[in-house]
């Protein structure tokens, strides 16, 4: 498959080709033209996915759950795609490796397709290209996209900004999941998982976290489960895998699927142009050493960081404060 | 002080008092134009405070970590800001509770000053506000100023874009902190702290720290060192302290704390400004309900996220790609 063209491609995703399907991936992660028209012309057929969002901190077993409840999809006849979003850092190679070791074992099994991302500087948050891999899988026939995050701050929030249902995932721990919680997970789950059922504490975790809930109005009137699991044993799985399809079901009954795919679709949109706004920004500027430059002589004249930005913004044509005309 | 004017109160700021200071760092939270004047007259008088960025994952003890370093430097005879930002929940008075207790037990202390905030959006990041919180407290005249902050992702970068020294807190824990390490915790910490010393695998974590460091080059040649510390009990607190005046010279003889800053201000800058384009862009688009109106029919449509996003540019004058035009 040598040098095929954006037609061409578009046929053989369609048709079900899971190498025309990768090929098709990398050409979107790039975020060039070829991804884009790509993109545009699998969007048609986009929208019968059910997509499923997995967050939770650091060591919480979420790859493993993950993979449970993808063998539980498999078994039931569906198809799955699960875009894995990893923030290692360069100089660990760790992830890598047990990612390989992962699709050895669930990739060989018909039905699945993983990708693995990284994260938007290292630091968490999505990869912006990670909703529309998503929508490729979507388009390719997948009844299934999970996206698995590590939960470290904005990954949550991206994660729940394109997932129909989002999952927080958490384990039995001395009052530090439920510090973690604060940290604005009970926002954003629709349902609660607290995995190693066998570790000490996972029914005291359990009652924290429902405890908490009831202080939170949903607006929307679900009321989040939370759900024991052990991964690694498969227990809790299906009653997982039932919760997430009661909370489809709930979105469809209520008719807000669509509202918030909407939604989703439009924080998309916004951070494609506030990205194209910047990257406009900073050629205007004359790139970095533009920015450097408008900076200035700042360490000599004391200028505050809000009058510098003024200046910049003049220079760009646009003015916040008067004074900066 | 009821209804003071801006020289007024910048003159009562440079003057060392304290109501003036907690003024205008409200001021300087609400962004308006008042705050903006305020800081510009007193950026000529900021640079002299050394700022501390103290991060990790929640439970590590930070507050009590950040306490104890406090006293050290009361007792030295230097006086200290802290800007503390707690990313709670909107529904759990927990930590406000919890920041009345402290403020209480320190802020009786003549020469520390302490204010606390939100985070951005309740996720994480540090308020945008917050570096210019750490200015008007430098400009008052405090020694050193502590940023700290739970850390969840963004914040730990928003941190390390505005402290001179980054100190990351971590507990002894079963590979889980290790595990959080890769989220790029690694790539921003200048001191390691491994606290609660007296816990099982303090030491096992120090030394797995220590060879996880050892695969990292620092650009500048500093190499991190990594301390036990019970914050509870004061043990090793002064070497902290002391670890925290190794890397204020190390920066200064190598030249390296005025381009740091340097550094800081850019990004503070750029971020500034992108804000305000972001607000001009709403504002262009006629608000949430122009975006609303742009993204249009959608969902009969079918249009990917792209061509949405290419239709707004045009809209708005600008166009990435040439079929927008």
């Amino acid at each position: 498959m040598r040098n095929v063209g954006v037609d061409e491609l578009v046929a053989r995703v369609l048709d079900g080709d899971t190498v025309a399907l990768a090929r098709a991936i990398s050409w979107i992660e790039d975020e060039d033209r070829r991804g884009f028209a790509l993109l545009d012309a699998l969007y048609p057929r986009v929208g019968s996915a059910y997509r499923i969002g997995i967050s939770g901190p650091p060591g919480a077993g979420k790859s493993t759950l993950v993979d449970a409840l993808t063998e539980r999809y498999l078994d039931s006849g569906s198809t799955i795609g699960i875009v894995a979003v990893d923030p290692t850092s360069p100089f660990t190679g760790g992830a890598l490796l047990g990612d390989r070791v992962r699709m050895q074992r669930l990739g060989l099994r018909d039905g699945v397709f993983i990708r693995s991302m990284a994260t938007r500087g290292g630091l968490g948050g999505l990869s912006r290209a990670a909703p529309s891999v998503a929508a490729a899988m979507d388009a390719f026939g997948l009844d299934y996209v999970i996206l698995e995050t590590v939960g470290v701050g904005q990954s949550e929030l991206d994660i729940a900004e394109a997932a129909d249902t989002t999952v927080i995932v958490l384990v039995p721990e001395s009052g530090d999941s439920i510090q973690a919680m604060k940290a604005g997970l009970m926002e954003i789950g629709e349902i609660f998982v607290v995995n190693k059922a066998d570790r000490e504490g996972a029914e005291t975790t359990v009652e924290e976290i429902r405890s908490m809930l009831a202080l939170k109005r949903d607006a929307d009137g679900w009321a989040p489960p939370v759900l024991l699991t052990r991964a690694t044993t498969g227990e809790g799985i299906d009653e997982l895998a039932e919760a997430i399809d009661a909370h489809r079901r709930f979105l469809a009954e209520a008719g807000l699927l669509e509202e918030r795919r909407r939604e989703h679709l439009k924080s998309q949109v916004r951070s494609i142009v506030v990205g194209a706004l910047e990257r406009d920004l900073l050629e205007k500027l004359g790139g970095d050493a533009g920015l450097d430059s408008a900076v200035g002589d700042v360490t000599e004249g004391h200028r505050s960081p809000y009058q510098i930005a003024n200046d910049v913004l003049a220079r760009i044509g646009k003015s916040r404060q008067d004074e900066g005309d």
